[in-house]
C-alpha cells in the first residue's frame, strides 16, 4: 500500500505513517500537504498522512483548509511523541561538533540543549530528515543534525545524545486521508467542521446537540473566516461512530442550526493520548 | 515607553509595536518569547507584544503556555495584516538575484511567487528581519530577503517586490501585555482560560453561563493538557467588559463550573477583523 507523506525519507510525518501501516507499507515523499492531497485523490497513493495538531504549536490549519476544498475522508488517527536526537556520522564525538543544522522549530526546541553545547554554531536548514542527509551526503566530520531517531537510522548515522528536546511531552496528532470512509468499531472518533453566523449562542446552540445525547466533545476550536468577519468556521471532534443512532440524529440535527456542514468521517480512536 | 517584542528590529512583532503606540514608544528587542514576558513583569519594559493567533497558522499555544506561567494582563489588541516584500540592497535588480534568505515559514508563504523567479537558491534563516540585515552587513549584490517594508526601510534596503506572498489575507493578531489590568470603554473583549474535566457537557454547561447572558464569543479553542489526559484547558474570548455586570456574573458563574480559571483582561476590541 502507497502512503504519502509531506518531507523527505525519516520526517516525524513518515514515522507516524509506519507506525499506522507497519514495514509493509510504501510511505511516498510529497513536496507539500497540497501533493499528499492531490495523490490521494487522484489514487495514485492509497492513503495520505498528515500532522493535524500539535501539542506544543497547535493546529496546522493549513491541513483543515485543505480538507475543506477536497473530498477526502478521515479514517484513523495517531498520536506521534515528537522526540528529537543529535545525530552525526559515526566516529564523530560530541565534542567534534562545530555546527547543528535542523528546521528552525526544532532547533527552538532544543535551545537548552544546544546552549549547553559549548562553540557552536546554529545553522536553520529546510526539514529535519533533510539536515541529517546533508551532513551524510557532504560527509561532515565536525557537523550534527536535529531530527528523528529514523533518520539517524534511514542514513546510517549516530545518534549523539536522544530526548535532545527542552520540553517533553511534545505530540504531534496525524490523520489518515481515504478516497472513502471505512468502518470502524470499537471506540470512535468523528470529525466534522461547520460554519454559521456569530450571533449569541450559535456555539451554545450547536454543541447543545451533542450534549443533549450525552455526547463527549474532544476538541472544539473556532476560526474567523477570511473575507467573512462574523461568520465562523468551527472545527469539532466527538467520541462516537456515526454508525451509531444517537451520533447520526446529532448530525442531522447540527445540520438545522449550521451554514455550511461537512462531516470528515468517524475512526477508530487512538490508543495512546497526549499524556 | 519601553515596548518588548521577540524578535530582530523590522520584525512584525515590531510593526504591532509601532501601530499600537505610535513612534514615541521605545520597541526593545528580545530573544525569546519568555524573555517578552520576564522583562515586562520585572518592569524593565512597560508593556509586551506578543503574538496569539495567526490566521494561517493557528494559535501560538507557546504564547498561552506563558499567559498561564506568568502574572500579566491583556490591555490591547492589535490585528496586522503579514505583507512579505522581496527586499534587496538599493540598484540591484530583479534579475542580479540568485540567493534569497528568509524564515521558512515566509519562504513557505511566498512558495508560488519564488517558482517564477528562475536560477535561484533559496535559503532558510532564523529570522525574516534578521535576513534583510545579513544582506545588508555583507553587502550582498545577487541576494535578497523576505520580509516586512518596515525592515527593508529600517536597513535602507530597497522593496524589488511587494505583496511577495501567494496567499492573501494572512493576519495576526498580537496582544499587549502590562502587569496590571487597565479600564477601558467603548466595545471590549475579554480573554480568558479555564480547565476542566472533560466529561460529557462539561463545555456545553460552561458555554451556558455565556449564552444565558447574551454574551457573544468571538473565540472558543480546546486543548489537551499534557500529562492530564482527561482534563482539558479551553482559551476563550468573549465581546463584553468585566466592568459590565452581566459579564462579571458569568464569570462568577463559570468558577462554579471550571476546576481552574484565569481571567487575562478587558481591552478595547481592534477595529480591523480578519476579513
Amino acid at each position: 500500500m502507497r502512503i504519502a507523506f509531506q518531507g523527505e525519507a525519516g520526517a516525524y510525518s513518515e514515522m507516524a505513517a509506519v507506525a499506522l501501516f507497519g514495514d509493509g507499507a510504501e510511505p511516498v515523499p510529497c513536496s507539500s500537504f497540497e501533493a499528499v492531497f492531490e495523490v490521494v485523490e487522484a489514487g495514485d497513493c492509497e492513503r495520505g498522512v498528515v500532522p493535524i495538531e500539535n501539542s506544543l504549536a497547535g493546529s496546522v490549519y493549513r491541513n483543515y483548509d485543505l480538507l475543506l476544498r477536497h473530498n477526502l475522508y478521515l479514517v484513523a488517527e495517531y498520536n506521534l511523541r515528537i522526540s528529537h536526537n543529535l545525530i552525526a556520522a559515526p566516529g564523530v564525538l560530541l565534542e567534534d561538533v562545530r555546527r547543528v543544522y535542523s528546521h528552525p522549530q526544532a532547533l527552538a526546541q532544543c535551545e537548552r540543549s544546544l546552549a549547553d553545547l559549548s562553540n557552536v554554531e546554529i545553522i536553520p536548514s529546510y526539514d529535519t530528515a533533510g539536515a541529517v542527509k546533508i551532513i551524510r551526503d557532504v560527509g561532515f566530520r565536525d557537523a550534527a543534525a536535529i531530527a528523528s531517531r529514523r533518520a539517524a537510522e534511514l542514513y546510517e548515522m549516530h545518534v549523539l545524545q536522544a530526548d535532545f528536546e527542552d520540553i517533553a511531552g511534545n505530540y504531534t496528532r496525524f490523520v489518515v486521508l481515504n478516497q472513502e470512509q471505512i468502518e470502524s468499531h470499537g471506540e470512535s472518533k468523528t470529525s466534522l467542521a461547520f460554519a454559521g453566523i456569530n450571533k449569541p449562542g450559535l456555539l451554545f446552540r450547536s454543541l447543545g446537540v451533542f450534549a443533549q445525547r450525552d455526547i463527549d466533545l474532544t476538541k472544539i476550536e473556532s476560526r474567523p473566516q477570511k473575507g467573512k468577519p462574523w461568520e465562523y468556521i468551527f472545527y469539532l471532534d466527538f467520541a462516537g461512530n456515526l454508525a451509531e443512532e444517537r451520533c447520526a440524529r446529532a448530525i442531522d440535527h447540527l445540520r438545522e442550526i449550521a451554514t455550511l456542514l461537512r462531516v470528515f468521517g468517524s475512526y477508530p480512536r487512538a490508543a495512546e493520548e497526549w499524556s
